[in-house]
């Protein structure tokens, strides 16, 4: 794998960079755009399709309440961006909504939100990747046939390159999300053209009418209804927060640069937004919930057999016609972009981790900035869990939607709230008017978003609790109550493990050191722990052998008088060959006759380079050294033997030192990354 | 799981004894026959109707030669049985064919019978626990329906039984074992009288007509035909080996009385075949290969609704009455018996792998006597080998029995010849000419005996191969190969690390020790790491602190400062929040500098209870400690610290040690096992 993917990269980027020598590369606003968009921009791809399929369970007729729920959206999309640019201003560190709400709120309030963006990292890999599936499918019928198979692997390729850790550029998002831009820009325009010279356009669902499940509704069902399909179009708004993650990476002034990006992706956004929609409307698109049985053509059901198309590729098929050039490569980058999207998930789960370990919410390892490992652990788990939604839910986007969404308005709006708070707090102590104004009008905007977004979210969860957002809510509440049980561990060890300013009465301060050198044969690895352990002065010094087949152990004590060594030899008897008991039950009866003395034991080790070469070598001393931890009074050292193969993993540990944790360019040079302590005092 | 099967297992079989205290556990004639025999004479439900079923395919006609093929399989039977009788006199230490083979033909050939016996283990739990099912479903539909699951599930039972360590006892062995015996007897005494009362008994396919493949053949096709449906037969023999291995279990005089055993035990084996082929010819039981299509009810097939039957439960049904008492009653007998066989290979797999281990052609750490973990390991590998081969044929007894016998004829056909071998090097040095009679007498037994099973196993290969033999020629060629790989691994490395006679010119006896100790905070941990550092004396001891968090950092100085400890404290900068890479650099520096040096690294460790504690604590440093074994010149100890839970481990550890390897009691005690080389002088 590694050497298939290495070329391309190598040609396409260079040699991949450690991440110290990139202090320099801050993002410029047409380069930041891209990295930080393709999220949110990416949701136009299905947010419009789903809010036609749920208007269409009122029939065809309320397709006309289209508009007013784009309105709807326009008008939340303003005022979140409105809202996260005083984020970006009040906190340019790039402390995200975790930070803020925890600092604001509370630990409690933090926590849920970072449970919250958990759940909603694995649903944006999941829900992207299904799209992208599907808009593939649009131009690639391979890909309607084999959703499920092409969804997970996607997610497993996307996987592969970020466990590699593929060195970023800027340009690697720009090209994709311009394209689609571009592309979904140019069929609006070429549309709007061709209707205002009179063309008629037709959608391929254009002939078909719909069944609706409950025709002439009105009242609070319609709604409702209309309350569903809403919360259904606000999925546009899903990663609209990234930015407010990633001051640090732009360019001076950096606040001011975000808040301008900001500002231009949610214009680019809703403006592709509505024009999908309103193309939609013109050509006639027809979306059902269950295209099989709803849909029909003539008055009679499509069958199973028919594939209803993402939105965009049939608005897409109308304006430029089917399987022309234009259509197909809009299909690609819509796809791309969706791609793209899930991956900016595989970049910021395991950061987020690396937060949440350093408040000890998670295992305390994964703290390291771009640990390899840590990194690995996150982007393995999110995979698997995004593989595991998409392998139930049929790889089917809309209903994945059902349980996205509920995670990304827990936190606008517990940010938003904490924002308020946070103006509050700075208001009681600033007496400058002009700053006093300042800040009074970034509550104003704060509350309003607090309010608005918090109004969604109670609706998203009364419309769609049912139809998949308890899956979501069930899993925050899991992941809130792994955290909360971690932090309870590390907070009773801690306790445990205090030391008292002075040592108790129980506390016997050891006085001296029996030291043991482990023997099997005399080889070179035995020779060198005699010879370390013998440099190393302690009060007594033996050999002590395990006798598991007498003639070797006749061999090694006649070598051992031959080499005249000067360090006596005890051989202990095991009728079972075992090596761990025997060694045990004597430790144990030298803390037994001399309970001050602590006991050192040098165990020779194998270094190796090769995987199966652990399962070939020191398995015995691991194990005992597993068990001798347990005794009290007890030290173990190993004295290592490099074996000629360990040349080999030296060389790949060097490799894995160079490598580079995916989404660095995110998070901007680690110079300007500020501890946070720092960053509340801003 | 554990508690669960705790207390039956309790009531049935008392607490768990350690083996030690198995020494005078002996087995009496009448137990040890049960404990080696239900492999053997299980086969018997089985074989018979592996005889019809390849029969058939040249119609029903051909039936008429299946007293034939009985005889032939008598006469194998006798002769296998006689030359073991050779073998446990000649090795009553219990060396099993792989150290006959060894010893007199050379490790190549003890490599090829290990190889063999392997893949044999793993068809052993393949085949009668598809056997067992398919007996079991003769009483229980539900089985015919589920059948792989009913398989897999029994797979994975007896290896949670073995994982246990289930203490066994001879009355275990016997219950079912005798009663399967006595059933098959009641049967065939049953059936007998009612044939010589003028009673006409049909099975349940007596009515049915036979499609033959190829009706009608003769000349060589009719030879070829008869050959397979021998080979089949041989099935029988499989097992008959095992009482050669567990010579030093019986009581004295061991080699005669496990001589007797192995008579009584073929004996039983022919009767009981012998026994149900006739019934089964007289109620006329029909078989065919695929029944669904070949078996024909008034001219038309059975279709796949049908099943198929084995023949002992048909021949039980013709004899007793369908559903009777005593055909439910032999039918879980069967059933109970078969899975017990497969429980031996159970017992045997871990053993054969400890005494590859001892020769170094598995992992170094399996060689230990009932080893829990080389035990788990080998019972896991075994269960995952025999789902796998029983998922892939559908937990047909039939087209796994193709895969059979072909390990079993070629480690009997190696240790006949390695006998034969035996006796003539025995020849050389006698002189007693009584004794002499006695070795000729001997040696014409064996040579006979390695004819005819390399007959039988030229015939096996010839007529199963295409049938699914290849499989278990290329599963033996894939064990033998990795274990010579293994054996030249260990080879490689022991010529590596071979001690000169003289040190070398490049040898640099190192001349002082630097002691590091690992510090992140002042607790208890730290405080023993340093207090121990301080008692092993080293030339020079300094603390060293990763800067992850300046504030972290600033408040370890300032609690070292005030509690006045007299090691000085280093801190290192990591602008990454990595730790592993600052101290690695760091130590490197020092080896650089003074290369003659040793660095001494102290490591506090937390010794934890649970596993996921495990995830959470130590994981630093693990990574750090596999760091800096690679750095020549530097030793590693950890200093443990005890958290309370740690307690839990220790409990889990001692009830560890209370394990008992299951087999145990084919095995004899320990103190009668005696080391390899004193054997061969026998």
């Amino acid at each position: 794998m590694s050497k298939l993917t290495d070329l391309p990269k190598r040609i396409l980027i260079g040699r991949a960079l450690r991440s110290d020598k990139l202090g320099e590369t801050l993002l410029p606003k047409r380069l930041a755009l891209p990295v930080f968009a393709s999220d949110p921009l990416s949701s136009v791809a299905y947010a419009p399709g789903e809010v036609l399929l749920v208007l269409s369970i009122a029939g065809v007729s309320a397709y006309h309440f289209s508009p007013w729920i784009a309105v709807a959206v326009v008008v939340l999309m303003f005022t979140v961006v409105a809202s996260y640019r005083q984020n970006v201003h009040a906190y340019p560190s790039g402390g995200g909504d975790y930070e803020v709400a925890t600092t604001n709120l509370g630990p409690r309030a933090g926590l849920t939100v970072a449970s919250a963006l958990l759940v909603d990292y694995v649903l944006t890999v999941a829900v992207s990747v299904a799209s992208g599936i599907e808009n593939l499918g649009s131009a690639v019928p391979f890909f309607v046939t084999h959703k499920v198979l092409g969804a997970i692997g996607m997610i497993v390729l996307l996987m592969l390159m970020n466990l590699r850790g593929v060195r970023e550029s800027g340009t690697i998002f720009a090209i994709p999300t311009y394209a689609f831009v571009f592309g979904v820009f140019c069929m609006i325009a070429w549309g709007v053209l061709k209707i205002a010279t009179g063309h008629d356009m037709h959608a391929p669902t254009a002939g078909f009418t719909i069944h609706a499940e409950s025709s002439g509704i009105g009242g609070f069902a319609l709604i409702f209804l209309l309350l569903r399909a809403f919360s259904s179009g606000c999925a546009a708004l899903t990663g609209v927060e990234a930015i407010s993650n990633g001051v640090p990476a732009f360019r001076k002034p950096k606040s001011k640069n975000a808040a301008t990006t900001l500002a231009a992706m949610g214009l680019l956004a809703v403006t592709m937004f509505c024009g999908i929609i309103a193309l939609a409307i013109n050509t006639k698109v027809r979306m059902a919930e269950n295209p099989a049985t709803d849909l029909l053509d003539h008055g009679r059901p499509v069958g199973s057999g028919f594939t209803q198309d993402p939105v965009i590729a049939q608005v897409a098929e109308a304006v430029f016609g089917h399987n022309s050039i234009p259509f197909v490569f809009l299909a690609a980058v819509t796809a791309l972009v969706l791609f793209l999207a899930a991956n900016t998930a595989y970049n910021g789960f395991p950061v987020l981790g690396s937060i949440l370990a350093q408040d000890r919410y998670l295992p305390r390892q994964l703290h390291t900035r771009g640990d390899r490992l840590a990194f690995s652990n996150g982007i393995v788990l999110l995979a698997g869990f995004a593989c595991v939604l998409v392998y139930i839910y049929g790889a089917d986007s809309t209903r994945l939607i059902q349980l996205y969404i509920v995670g990304v308005f827990v936190s606008f709006t517990l940010s938003q709230t904490g924002m308020v708070r946070h103006w509050n707090r700075l208001l009681r102590i600033e007496t400058d008017p002009a700053k006093r104004r300042h800040m009074v009008r970034s509550r104003a905007i704060n509350s309003f978003g607090a309010f608005l977004t918090g109004l969604v979210l109670v609706i998203v969860l009364l419309t769609k609790f049912t139809h998949g957002a308890w899956v979501a809510v069930l899993g925050m509440c899991v992941f809130y109550a792994t955290m909360t049980a971690i932090r309870r561990h590390y907070t009773r060890v801690s306790d445990e493990i205090a030391a008292e300013e002075e040592p108790g009465d129980d506390y016997v301060r050891p006085s001296r050191v029996h030291s043991i050198v482990l023997v099997s044969k005399l080889h070179k690895p035995t020779l060198r722990a005699l010879s370390y352990a013998k440099l190393v002065r302690s009060d007594t010094l033996e050999a002590l052998s395990v006798n598991v087949d007498p003639d070797d152990t006749r061999a090694l004590q006649a070598d051992w008088q031959r080499r005249g060594i000067d360090v006596p030899l005890k051989v202990l008897d095991s009728p079972y060959r075992e090596i761990t008991r025997p060694i045990i039950d004597y430790v144990k009866g030298l803390r037994r006759n001399s309970p001050r003395d602590v006991v050192a034991v040098y165990i020779p080790e194998y270094v190796v380079g090769r995987w199966y070469e652990h399962l070939l070598h020191n398995q015995s001393a691991l194990r005992l050294k597993g068990r001798l931890l347990f005794t009290p009074g007890v030290m173990v050292t190993s004295v290592p033997y490099q074996l000629e193969s360990s040349e080999l993993a030296r060389v790949r540990a060097r490799r894995r030192a160079d490598w580079n944790a995916p989404g660095s360019i995110r998070r901007g040079p680690v110079h300007h990354h500020q501890p946070r302590e720092k960053a509340r005092e801003h």
